[in-house]
């Protein structure tokens, strides 16, 4: 029987030659978009051939359609992220929720703009023979009457070949961009047009994630938000984490190919949200991107495989400004690529631009930023310090690791309600279609439920005299059967192993011994925290209370909590819209203290406390009540 | 029969079908490289049809053998520059002069090398659990250390990708190139480099001229010039003087043709300079250029058109450093041109270059720097101020405009002395061969001998009454037959007529006239003059008497007059190997003060007063007595 083998996860499964990939994909318990259940019309199930022989549909693009295609020997099968997930569901609509949102605290909204590309419209006296300045002499000195006197005016050579004709063509009324330089009294004219053109003036704040990339168009004369985008990172086809793909990226031209999709993910954001409003992408003037340590690397095109292993060592962790163009994206010479600096190898630019974004370098309390991802950042600290760390949670709330896990997307359960008494449970799909499996949010609810059901004990194990059929004691140990299987998608029960559980626990427990950790550094309590800040977009689909009961979240005063959004994409706008913030995520960065947890004996001893739900410690969760 | 028309010349001759190219250009009086008689061996007389049928020999790069092609239409043939010129004649020997050089005299010979780009070998410690820094910062680090702690560094996007593999190839033994900012606190990565390579360090020294082109490879560890070569200026092709290279780039695709050439160009000396020493091009930092202010834009690709009419105005005379590779020279990436500044459209970076060359900003004595060439450029002043000017005196000095005038190359006349009583020339030909024209320093001891001797009177007019049958009423009215058509390689008499002598009175007049206006701007006299200093190369092979005897030069002790050869080139150097020097050359050429000579009502009338030999006023040259 052929081997399939699938990638990017390695997953295997022998089927039959008579078989399909999508039935061999089904088997191996992965999923891939097939909405016309494998009848061959929808043409979502998109898969690539990367190694022995198929028969069946190939496409024009060389992929296959995995309904119709057919090992006939052993083979390797990529699929793609279209294949995987639906944009759709990246639109869905944030929860509403009681407890409030940190930017209605936040004065970035209000920002006057202010960016790094300013735009200046000059109207220039034309030449005579009693002043026969160069073109350039004569724009230099308009450019500083007034304001810019004291500037040291830097010119890209580029701009030199439009001088001449664009003030003659303008009759000498002209629109010159300037970017500031590597100090503010330096200025670089990166871009001469004709006329007034003050008001054309765009940029994009980006946030690149390690699953979802997302793009906003802000219109930098006015800071009116114009359009917005999201699409998953096209990498992930290559490495669902930053580990894989740094592996991937050593490998032959992996960092070229890495680079190339996101670059490929960018262009088609910026193609998307300029289309929506007509804007030209000759306009834009400046990206402004936040992203983590890896993501920064393969935009730019370095190579990060010695951040991978001890010392942990980046490139960089602050970035020169960059040519879009040099970088491939289809964007005019004059527009530049800011990054949000990093600062260290798993605390990144998303976490740094996420800081100011919500202006905690602003905050007297002492706030606690928690950014619950595949890895989970954390930032302690309040205007005058900030500590901050990377608490390797592993993808479990991403639904990684989980048998049944999956990212958020259509057909992934959001909500589990788990009947007290019966045990039995209720639960709602994404886009309401037949369930798939169980994503972030409703991984958390589902383990809340039934631990203060007093279906799962503290260890996290389920009690065996419960009665209820749902709880058995299946292939891999004891499970919880969510959905038979005749009421999902996959034609399998979705089931919640104790091997689930105990992921899910070593997720939360990182997370929380890595606050612990942090607080006792600066020789402080779970109990003085003074503000906890939900960044991210999982955090924005967190129940607090549930978040709490299996000991994700400190159990400490509601109204301290605040929900973020995408703290990383609102940095990315305010710097987008302000030299200013620009500025301001260097000097942020660089007085964030870095703390390496997994070299950290104290962090070790937290973690293993934190090994029960929701704590050894129950008197840090005075409002649990176990039943 | 067919008319053949000449490029860049427009000279036209109607040739029969039978007689070929070579033919037609001698009617023409054009000179065509030769020296197999037109037996088709030397393969020297290639030229391009551009318009029209030919029958021949076509060669592999789409050119013809001009010996041994005929016109079957009217034709229009353009003659590249290699055709026309013998780059051995770049390479003669300067003469030997009682009078003093410069160099002796100008302390840049002693330049200690401090370049704008300079080399730093650096060690730097690994990277371990305790100091997981980023490479970069790493390397900031330790670049800060010592004597740059106050620099603010800025990095090239691209060094950075080489940086990982850069510090664990060569075990954190690395060496940098750090550049100049646009102020001198500020530098920039731009290579970086395994191993101890501090000493592997190179820059070339460019001097671009309308029509002869050098360059010198020096060490910028040592300062010392490793090699040197020259050329002509492959642009000649398209036009003999700036003005018409500016109207050829008008057209079409001329500024990018007239830019590939002086490409090419630099790319052919780089490789010769390199490959006599055996130095890897990748070792070379920077290109440090002077040129007029045409070349600079015509290197660049900025388009020269509007400095070609009133009010002359340039697109920049201060010019940011490009990288070479931009401009499509063969050289790697990190390589950056760095083009003197020029002061206005007709004075350009050669001439602050050559002044700068010479320290003439450093000298305290009323000095007049006099470039003679095809325009005749000229600064008045000392360290405290400078006037400058150009004189338009048009390239009779270079044979152009006169009948048998021509470049100083092999074949041409470069002294003529003339038998007092009989009149009967004695001559030199550069190279010894059989005489094909009159170069410029040939002209002046021709116009000045016949002036002595008397056969030419204080107007320019032959004595009708000499009795020699050298001076007759030819076709074009009273001339001198300097060589006879019989021992002459072009065929026909070789003749001075009274238009030459007027063409010749007319520039030498415009210099004059332009001396005498700078200083009457300052309330001076010649007499006041403390120091003369000839550059160029025309300048070099000058015969000090002779030139004052027609009123070239003004008639001052002669111990005043100093000879500088190349001034552009020493300049260029100098600003090679010194950042000092670099950032002088724009202090000084923004010290000039330039004056429009053709708006001067005062150069008017000094202009028509030199109309003379060797002046109306005679008084301004006691030692010329007339015979």
């Amino acid at each position: 029987m052929p081997l399939v083998t699938f990638l990017p996860s390695n997953a295997q499964v022998e089927i039959s030659s008579e078989e399909n990939i999508l039935r061999a994909a089904i088997k191996a318990g992965l999923h891939i978009n097939a909405s016309c259940a494998g009848t061959g019309v929808c043409n979502k199930c998109l898969v690539y051939l990367e190694e022995g022989e198929v028969k069946g549909q190939k496409l024009p693009d060389g992929g296959w359609k995995a309904c119709d295609t057919f090992p006939e020997t052993d083979v390797r099968i990529r699929i793609p992220v279209q294949s995987q997930m639906d944009k759709r569901s990246l639109t869905r609509a944030l929860p509403k929720k009681a407890t409030r949102w940190i930017q209605s605290h936040s004065g970035i909204s209000n920002i006057r703009p202010k960016p790094v590309v300013e735009k200046f419209a000059i109207k220039l006296p034309p030449p005579t023979l009693s002043d026969p300045a160069s073109d350039l002499e004569r724009l230099q000195r308009e450019i500083k009457q007034g304001k810019l006197q004291d500037i040291t005016l830097e010119v890209d050579a580029q701009t030199l070949y439009r001088l001449p004709v664009a003030l003659r063509d303008s009759n000498w009324n002209i629109t010159v961009s300037l970017m500031e330089g590597i100090r503010h009294d330096i200025r670089r004219l990166i871009r001469i047009e004709d006329g007034a053109k003050k008001d054309e003036h765009f940029g994009v704040a980006i946030d690149i994630g390690t699953t979802t990339v997302s793009a906003q168009l802000l219109n930098l004369h006015t800071g009116e938000i114009l359009s917005g985008a999201s699409d998953y990172n096209p990498q992930i086809s290559y490495g669902e984490d930053v580990i894989s793909r740094v592996e991937f990226a050593r490998k032959g031209d992996g960092l070229s190919m890495l680079k190339d999709k996101i670059v490929n993910c960018l262009d088609g954001l910026i193609d998307e949200i300029t289309s929506k409003v007509s804007c030209k992408k000759e306009s834009i003037s400046i990206l402004s991107v936040a992203a983590n340590t890896v993501m920064c690397h393969l935009l730019l095109g370095l190579n990060p495989y010695y951040l991978r292993a001890a010392p942990y060592t980046p490139v960089a962790v602050e970035f020169p400004p960059v040519r879009a163009k040099e970088l491939g994206l289809n964007l005019p010479e004059h527009t530049r690529i800011f990054l949000a600096p990093c600062v260290a190898s798993y605390v990144g630019g998303d976490i740094v631009a996420g800081v100011v974004g919500i202006e905690m370098h602003k905050m007297p309390e002492l706030t606690l930023f928690i950014d619950i991802g595949t890895n989970g950042e954390i930032v302690l600290g309040n205007q005058d310090w900030m500590a901050c760390a990377a608490c390797s949670a592993g993808p479990a709330f991403e639904g990684g690791g989980i048998q049944h896990g999956m990212r958020a997307t259509t057909g992934a359960i959001e909500v589990i309600h788990i009947h007290p008494e019966t045990l039995e449970p209720m639960s709602l799909t994404i886009g309401n279609k037949k369930a798939k499996g169980i994503c972030g949010s409703g991984i958390i609810s589902l383990l809340a439920g039934l631990f203060m059901t007093g279906a799962l004990d503290q260890r996290g194990k389920y009690r065996r005299d419960t009665g209820s059929a749902r709880i058995r004691s299946g292939r891999e140990g004891w499970e919880y059967v969510v959905v038979d299987a005749d009421a999902t998608a996959i034609e399998q029960d979705i089931i919640f192993t104790e091997a689930d559980v105990e992921n899910l626990i070593r997720a939360k427990g990182a997370m929380f011994a890595g606050y612990l950790t942090l607080l006792e550094s600066v020789g402080m309590s779970v109990n003085e925290l003074e503000k906890v800040v939900l960044a991210g977009n999982f955090g924005s689909y967190l129940d607090l209370e549930q978040a709490i009961t299996i000991g994700l979240l400190p159990d400490i005063a509601r109204e301290k909590f605040f929900f973020a959004g995408n703290s990383s994409l609102i940095g990315a706008r305010a710097g987008l819209l302000s030299w200013e913030v620009n500025r301001k995520f260097i000097e942020v960065g660089g007085m964030m203290t870095h703390f390496d947890l997994a070299n950290s004996p104290s962090f070790m001893e937290h973690y293993i406390s934190s090994m029960f739900l929701p704590h050894t410690d129950m008197s840090l969760f005075p409002s649990v009540k176990l039943g």
